[in-house]
């Protein structure tokens, strides 16, 4: 299946390697006019289209000695495809930039792009266009677009009484951190959940059929990602430990590193679950577990655990 | 107007910086949700988007102590804009990605982002979200997203006979570029150019709505661009070198330099002027200057200079 393209980005050139590219990528129904030209067109329903860019630098964002090529590419789609999941949407269309040093092998290029196209493809998304530079770092920037079928849902938009739920794995892809960053490989399923984060892609336009009145997908960490929603909506929120089960290979990791396996939960990033808020009255689907409860407007802001301040809930901050 | 933000990208946060940013960025009518979330909406008429993404890398398409942050802003901006305007559009909004050293100062980060709402809004398109991430070179990722009102044009429509157009200015930013590249300051108009290209940007609607065939914006060169329009509609194209007035700076430049002020004009890119074909009955307003003809199928492709090969035609290729 993988098209032969020996060499360098600098022997094949950037044209030759936009050709290689743009042909591994299959184009859905959504895409009116795809790679090759000044821009792409993508149909869009409803009126409104929903896009978000992210970054990711290599060496801050991946390590090429802990995740492959087709890893790296999974999780760039996974995350920008989780933004537009976040909004209650279904994504269709990606744009991707490549910087890269001159001497990466074009191997690596395709597998990535085999690897983003593959993602996208499970929610028949097309990656539509994009563009290639020379960069002393690899650094991938990703444009997702799509549609909200069901309604935009914000993060702003919390009641205090509404129920909190979280849809998806949480604090696996952190364990999977903590466990590479010590040298180790294993297990092996918190370290593939590293590598490629698995979102609950159907909870986010689920959730917008439901009624939810905010949703956010946790990218930094759950207290300060929920933090963010309830910031956004003027509430407290307050988070019930009980309510989580912490999995066994999280209590493997845990019990092997000396941490307490909770910190994953609450404070870990990357899994692209979403936390979304529900009128109480609302019956949910298995896919949501309730975790909290959105409180008085008087603390807005405030995320707490079993009513107190978690200790350690500081997230990621990109600068510090 | 500018807010005072003292300190660098690291003592501000990302948090901080953000806000700061965002706070700038007016948001116009297409614009139904604004940054902040987990991704924008924008309004999009005739159910279709446009859109395309570019990177910019410090030391390789910008230098700091050729242009101010205001300056890299307003490009960045005017090279995604100007894609739109190659399909013939009106960009609706940019989203915007940030790779930034820690020790950045952030009144930087603050002038780069003016630049580029500057320019945007100049079409009324408003900066709607973005990334912001820590790089060691200055990176930029910028999508531009629009909507095609007069229809899309694309590279592949020009039929043989057709006439072939420019809009805009061609030339000047290359020139720039050679005098920068001497060390030189002036011609100031030249330098200018490189700095903040001035991109034609109603031409691409106007060119649309006259029913051209085939549009693309000249940014790597001009005669490899029309090689791309060339190619994708299966023609060949010459260039009538007479048609083209090499003016006055460009003259100076090459008389300064001992160069063929002509060459700036053949194979500069970085102008962002945009080249259409129309079919031989429409009238050209003005904005359009005919500079040669599409022909026979036979040899699709080649573009060539008073009907013989240019001996200088290589245009950029980013990995050689």
């Amino acid at each position: 299946m993988t098209q032969r393209l020996p060499g360098t980005l600098e022997s094949v050139g950037e044209f030759g390697l936009v050709a290689a590219l743009t042909a591994r990528f299959a184009q859905g129904s959504d895409v009116v006019l795809g790679p090759g030209d000044d821009a792409a067109v993508v149909r869009v329903q409803g009126g409104e289209v929903v896009a978000s860019l992210d970054m990711s630098v290599q060496g801050r964002h991946f390590r090429l000695d802990w995740s492959t090529a087709a890893d790296i590419g999974h999780k760039a789609a996974a995350q920008n495809l989780s933004d537009i999941n976040a909004m209650g949407g279904r994504p269709t269309a990606l744009l991707v930039g490549l910087g890269a040093p001159p001497d990466l092998d074009t191997a690596w290029a395709l597998e990535f792009a085999d690897g983003l196209a593959e993602e996208a493809s499970m929610l028949g998304a097309s990656v539509v266009g994009g563009d290639l530079t020379r960069a002393d770092a690899i650094t991938i920037a990703v444009t997702v677009l799509g549609v909200c079928e069901h309604g935009v849902v914000r993060r702003s938009g919390a009641h205090p009484g509404d129920v909190v739920a979280l849809a998806g794995r949480q604090g696996w892809a952190d364990a999977g951190y903590a466990v590479l960053a010590r040298g180790f490989r294993s297990p092996r399923v918190v370290v593939d959940a590293h590598r490629r984060p698995a979102p609950p892609y159907s909870a986010g336009p689920e959730a917008a059929s439901l009624g939810a009145t905010a949703m956010i997908d946790v990218s930094d960490g759950l207290l300060q990602d929920v933090g963010h929603l309830a910031t956004a909506s003027g509430v407290a929120i307050d988070i019930e430990s009980a309510r989580f089960e912490v999995a066994e290979p999280l209590q493997a990791v845990g019990a092997a590193l000396g941490v307490d396996p909770r910190r994953f939960v609450l404070t870990g990033g990357d899994d692209y679950c979403l936390v979304a808020a529900f009128p109480p009255h609302v019956t949910l689907p298995p896919t949501w577990r309730p975790i909290g409860r959105a409180l008085r407007r008087e603390a807005a802001g405030t995320v707490t655990v079993d009513g107190a301040d978690y200790a350690d809930s500081a997230g990621h901050q990109h600068f510090r």
